[in-house]
């Protein structure tokens, strides 16, 4: 090593941009004082020191003179001298790496204290009973730390003194005793080390540094280290800071406190903290005496409340962040010891975004940028009040976010009932069905004991932005005695419980809850948004009241509206059933021709309330068996219905032979079950018969990849044709009636053009008659979502019928990967997780590479055919911020997401941009 | 139209390749006559006349001149005149398009004839029953043709003559009441249109010429067109041919035949046919009279046979192709009337193919090119043999081709059991699981009622070449009682049955078959078809009878051996539930341990057979819960067991009582049944719990994109290890006896190269220790499938890993059209392929444009990571010759596909080099 090579870096001197150099906490150091803020004086060690001492497990040459050098440059400064008998300069030796790693290194304070410095704290603080309760602790953490002497001898000693001076606490001991206690100490470090405790400060330094060095290959650190995946070279050890000791507690004109220079929980500008008169950092954060607020110093000490902020507004200024800073007043002089970026809600990220562009002290684009999209959810759900301590009663997984509270219902004709009478209900189920659908309309919250995050209950929930807890394992749910068991604890039906959808914990009665927000400042900050962003938003919306919604989240559209959930409704699946179980084309069409009036209706008042944004209406997708009762459900109602057949054959000819007795003695006749028609159970058994074979004739090995889709328009061109003209007869009375609406007519499951063609046929044909029914042109778009592998490498052909794509990325995915989801989540996928073999979900977060280089394939093919093409994405994805960021990339000229992640979309879309523009 | 155009073309002039101008058998006529073959005189109207025809509704200009020139010339060179009275020259008018359409428009006969010609044709013919016959006729058919007169305005009269007459058949009239016909159908002529018959020959043929041009447009033929597909663009119109009529039966100097240049049969080089003296050509068709052999020509006309002989050179030698050609004898002079290529069977066209070479009559590109590849397949199996007629009893899908006979059984157990005596069985059931294994090797054939082209039935069957038709709906099969019933017809155990799992036929009894042949010619034309391609050809095989069944049809080595075939058989099953149902990690192992040794021994005795070619090894693939139990069946055990727990514990009970009666009373004892273990009917039901409850636990609702493969292999590392271990082993312990083998270890549903890496690891540790372990390198390659989309997408990066790659186009044909093919197949495809929106079935025909876009995209990118890297197929695709077109053009390097398969594949790949040399 050359001589000239430097180790040491004042902090005056130190780059504060350099953490590799000087670590995260020196640089800061190094800033904070050169930004002109009143740091303690002191200085940093490099890391670069710390790898040559691991190397040759000898400090680097010339380091300590270095360090002697800075340390009388501290000298100066604070007027104090190291080792010196009067006013000593103590120090702390702490240790900071670039990644920060708290907790992990070691650290030593009051370093400098010895059989002579410690008169001189004395006279220093005034305070015998403090220097020496100082002394002591440096002799234990410094005999650990640097000396190797475990902990319990002496906290054996301490114990000991602590008894024979009948004390219970520390607190208790004075000053006397504590100098016994150190003098115990020394004896101590004598017998374990062989050697008397080092009264050097020089020595103590020199040893205090390389034990710091030393703990970066310590067992805790390199755990920590495997643990949180830092790589060897993001990891090249740790500097060491060397700053003078500030005491906020040597008497009435010193405190210490802690301040975020604007309300993190409210974002209101206004300084916010805690602090404490006469005491040390660590009696904030331990809660013994309760802290004043931040306020209250500018009657105790007006002046140094002025000097706070002072440097409150300094520190926004040079940081431009809200930040979280600890403070020390010693003997009248404010310190500054430690400053970084506050940790706020989303509430506050947002509110302090606006202003602080509105105060000029950020632009828009970085406004934008310091919010991570995600966390905008949380401002859009009820959520538990973080603020109280709720015992957790069970937990499950959070399959939709929010948070809602009602009484336990177990079907969802009872949560109907129940509801009606304005009390709030949670749907229990062990997992819901189609039919449960009115259930979830009346339900505050759903919760299952079984399903994932794709299961029907969560998927539903989504859709309606309610929140739900799905799969929770722990809950036995027994419908038939409306009861819920939780080991020990049940849960009756008509008990209050509270769901939390977005962490999947489930808590018994009423818990606290803080309601959504969209704030005037949101608002500001999406419309930012939105003048950055090339990605429009769109929002998947099945119903007006869900396309309202979405409107108020700043929806520029529907990008997708699921026809078949406006079948599921209660009075109409009976219609749709009847659809399914036709035997004849004449018995669907008669179905059909019932369902033609309510989907237009349905039509109708989506388009209107889109009016003049386009709504993409997907035709039927799902198996039409997702439609009808389950088999084994079934084959139990039969069975049921079988025995109830025996039973009132039987009674019939039991009550014949009673009616005989009766007509001695009129008291029998009481005893005998009401009477049950055998004709209408009959009737109801062939028909559950029928229903039987239809859903047995619909069984599917693998319905992911089965009939379903476009495959069922073909099948069925009726049920195609029904929806078609329900959409076009419904955008002709909105025009008829001057409404400007835009229905974009959307194929799904396609995988070859024919397909496309095919029912582009019935579209061009209908068009034509609903447009001589109307008297007037009726407008609209033809497009195909790209959902299966095919349809993506055929997009070159397809773009000759399809006037616009909508990626569905759920089912791409599932098929892209040969996963399916529902399979995928409970079986593997968490163990491809925790062995690294994927990094994330792909249903969560699209997969760039492999989905993702598809979908760019297709993009292009597909643009080749037909320039400019408007293509989006309408998979769960659409409303993730890295996904976002994929499909501005890509191209694509929207996404389509649920409404309450359109507010999360729209700022992630702006990220994109604003992020391809920094690359 | 200009008057030089020419609309006429005698025999000599037309062009004989010029089908569009002249139309097929119009070029035919003129090929024939070019090159030296006794026609019968004649010409050719252009199909260009026909259309100018049609759409002026007018005979074009100067074509009735032209037409007239042409007859003159055909007068000089028959000597005869059109319309004379003695020796009339008569002709047909036959109409004959570009595209084949027979039957469809219209054909008169004898044209020429009128009051005067009938006695010239007397006089010719000295015959005057023949003549007033051919005048009858002539007069119907023209009248029906030319003059729209109702077929039944004939037909009643003759009715009524031959009543008046007391004439059963036409024969039993004579040449005077035939007269009296004619006379009458020239007044019915007359009546229905108003005009005398026309008897100038002129005019006769003018309408003629019409009629057959009017035919074009004609119900029948439009009808014909739009049934085969047959564009506008594709039909333009008809020629008319018109031909001298020559007879066959003016006398015992007259014959007519029809005959093959080859036996089409057999192929043997001679000449085969049938003719009948004084008859005329459809004589020979009706079956009237017994035609006599074609090589008794040689005796009854000697020199007309040697005239045969050097006709058939003619043929050959100008069409080098085996001719079907049609002959008369007109009074000792031979007519060729027409010739095709002759339809053949495989067998005959492969020793033609081979012979033709040796005698130079075409080159081996010829001989291979001629063969259509599929063909060859009936080759190799056992066939129904086609020349009897059998009453089919029932049909199902053809699942795996061939025939085979036997008795009827209805479990596997049985079925083993009477194999065992050497009787031939039919396994029947309604569908097969992994536990009927042993049925299938004991059987001749499957026969199934339920299940598809991919059934665990179909798919074993085609593994191991045995015939079995699936899916056979109309047979009820019930295995309690042992039968099975279609309609009213019931088969029990041992009644012989017959299946054909080509055709899909089954049949009651024993019925006559035809041995497979894997002759010498067909050695012979295999090994040029090696020379040629450029793919190599592998096969799917499991088991060291299939491998050597492979090498003996041809395969270069292993494509496909699939490990988990070996787990079904029965010694083993238990073991591998042992292994799935284990607890511990411990229990695992040590099922694993047990089937360790069972694997390596069954890897060893493929390796060898193949050595010293490649045997690539796939890895465990199916989701495990295949080799369990189905749940219903456990239900129903379960319920029987409790059922039996019931009784046992009461006859327990009942026994303990009837013993204290016995005491007293012997008699009782015996009619107790057999005492039954409480204690062993309650491990088994404790046992089939456990098992219920793993099946539960393993129920996925998309198995086929399910935890499987490397998904398992990952998650159950152990599996995958003892599978390595095994495959390694094998490979040292050959190598160790100077056995040259070639292990290739492949990763099955690989997503992601990070998949790979993992299975690697264990590789490269197990092969470390097996090398350790045998003191000698282990040569294997290690690879992966390519049957997940995203690892096509990925298949650079994967190269990385991967040695090879082998494409499984089942799965990736299922994850890219996001269709099951279990569900597709009996759901919604067949009215895909009905509805045109799919040509052909994508799991039996590679789908190029989609599903071979993203092959070609993966050969690419795999390529560009490692130059020339061996890539190959292994899905059912690969034995399909319009795949293995494909494959060559992807730049595969092999094609693997089951053994039967093979030579259809080594024949394709030739066809797949030559065909593109051609382009």
């Amino acid at each position: 090593m050359s001589e000239s090579k430097k180790w040491v870096f004042s902090f005056q001197e130190g780059d504060g941009k350099d953490k590799q150099l000087l670590g995260g906490k020196g640089a800061n150091l190094c800033e904070m004082t050169q930004i002109g803020l009143n740091v303690p004086s002191g200085f940093v060690i490099s890391t670069e020191a710390c790898l040559a001492y691991l190397e040759d497990n000898n400090l680097p040459e010339n380091m300590f003179n270095q360090v002697k050098a800075s340390l009388e440059l501290m000298e100066q400064e604070t007027s104090r001298q190291f080792g010196g008998k009067n006013n000593p300069l103590l120090i702390s030796v702490r240790s900071g790496s670039a990644m920060s790693m708290p907790g992990m290194m070691d650290t030593i304070l009051n370093l400098g204290l010895n059989k002579d410095t410690i008169y001189g704290l004395i006279e220093q603080s005034g305070d015998r009973r403090f220097a020496y309760d100082a002394y002591r602790r440096f002799i234990q953490l410094f005999g650990k730390v640097a000396l190797n002497v475990d902990d319990e001898h002496f906290d054996e000693v301490f114990t000991k003194i602590k008894l024979d001076h009948g004390a219970v606490d520390d607190v208790d001991l004075d000053a006397e005793t504590l100098k016994e206690v150190a003098e115990a100490f020394l004896q101590i470090v004598k017998q374990q080390t062989g050697h008397d405790f080092p009264d050097d400060p020089y020595l103590q330094l020199e040893l205090a540094i390389k034990a710091v060095f030393g703990s970066w290959n310590g067992k805790r650190a390199i755990d920590y280290r495997r643990e949180f995946n830092i790589s060897k070279a993001q990891a090249n050890g740790t500097a060491v800071n060397i700053v003078a000791m500030v005491f906020g507690n040597l008497g009435n004109d010193c405190a210490t406190g802690v301040a975020f220079t604007r309300n993190p929980g409210t974002g209101e500008n206004r300084l916010f903290g805690e602090y404490l008169i006469n005491a040390q950092g660590e009696d904030v954060v331990a809660g013994i005496r309760t802290p004043k607020p931040i306020d209250r110093l500018q009657e105790e000490m007006p002046e140094l409340h002025v000097q706070l902020l002072e440097l409150r507004a300094k520190l926004e200024s040079h940081y431009r962040e809200v930040q979280d800073f600890e403070f020390t007043i010693e003997q009248g002089r404010l310190y500054c010891l430690q400053t970084r970026n506050g940790k706020m809600n989303a509430v506050s990220m947002v509110r302090t975004s606006v202003e602080m562009e509105r105060e000029g002290l950020i632009n828009k684009d970085e406004a934008l940028l310091r919010i991570n999209p995600s966390y905008l959810e949380q401002m859009l759900y009820p959520r538990i009040d973080p603020s109280k301590q709720n015992h957790i009663l069970a937990q499950g997984l959070p399959a939709s976010p929010g948070a809602a509270y009602g009484q336990a219902v177990f079907d969802a004709d009872r949560a109907e009932q129940v509801a009606k009478s304005g009390t709030k209900v949670i749907l229990i189920r062990e997992e819901t069905k189609p039919e449960d659908i009115h259930g979830f309309f009346a339900s505050e919250g759903i919760l299952t004991s079984r399903g994932g995050k794709t299961s029907h209950a969560a998927v539903v929930a989504r859709g309606m932005g309610k929140p739900c807890v799905a799969g929770a394992e722990g809950i036995l749910v027994d419908v038939m005695t409306r009861r819920a068991k939780v080991g020990e604890i049940t849960i009756k039906e008509g008990d209050t419980i509270s769901v939390d959808g977005s962490s999947g914990n489930i808590y018994l009665g009423q818990v606290d809850m803080i309601e959504a927000d969209f704030s005037t400042e949101l608002n500001t900050l999406l419309g930012w948004a939105d003048e950055k962003a090339q990605l429009k938003v769109l929002a998947n919306a099945d119903t007006a009241t869900d396309a309202n919604r979405a409107l108020k989240y700043g929806a520029k559209g529907i990008g997708l509206c699921r026809t078949e959930r406006m079948f599921n409704d209660v009075d109409r699946l009976p219609i749709v059933i009847e659809m399914i179980v036709a035997e004849t084309k004449e018995q669907r069409q008669e179905a059909l021709d019932k369902l033609l009036p309510i989907q237009r209706s349905d039509f109708k008042s989506i388009l209107e309330v889109m009016s003049p944004n386009q709504v993409t209406i997907r035709l039927l997708d799902p198996p039409i068996h997702e439609f009808l009762p389950n088999e084994k459900q079934l084959e139990q109602e039969l069975e049921e219905l079988e025995q109830l057949r025996a039973t009132v054959t039987g009674l019939d000819v039991l009550k014949n032979s009673m009616n005989l007795i009766n007509n001695s003695n009129s008291k029998v006749d009481r005893r005998l079950p009401e009477f049950v028609d055998v004709q209408l159970v009959e009737e109801s058994i062939e028909k559950k018969y029928l229903m039987l074979k239809k859903v047995r004739a619909l069984y599917e090995t693998n319905p992911m990849l089965g009939h379903r889709g476009v495959r069922l328009g073909i099948t069925f061109p009726e049920i195609y044709s029904m929806q078609i003209r329900a959409i076009l007869e419904a955008a002709a009375d909105c025009n008829s009636r001057g409404v400007d609406v835009k229905p974009y007519i959307m194929i799904p499951q396609v995988c070859t053009v024919k397909e496309l063609k095919y029912v582009k046929d019935f579209v061009t044909t209908i068009s034509a008659d609903v447009e001589k029914q109307y008297g007037h042109p009726v407008p609209f778009k033809f497009g195909s979502m790209l959902e299966v592998v095919r349809a993506c490498l055929k997009a070159e052909d397809l773009a000759k019928e399809a006037e616009f794509f909508s990626f569905g990325t759920n089912d791409l995915s599932q098929a892209t990967f040969s996963f399916s989801r529902e399979d995928a989540e409970n079986k593997f996928l968490p163990l491809y997780n925790e062995r690294g073999i994927l990094q994330d979900n792909p249903f969560e977060v699209l997969d760039v590479n492999g989905v993702g280089k598809l979908m760019t394939l297709a993009v292009d093919w597909g643009r080749k055919t037909r320039e400019g093409m408007s293509i989006g994405i309408c998979g769960e994805h659409g409303g993730h911020p890295k996904s976002i960021k994929f499909c501005h990339k890509a191209g694509l000229n929207y996404v389509s997401c649920s409404a309450p992640r359109v507010p999360v979309a729209r700022l992630a879309a702006a990220h994109a941009s604003l992020l391809a523009e920094q690359d």
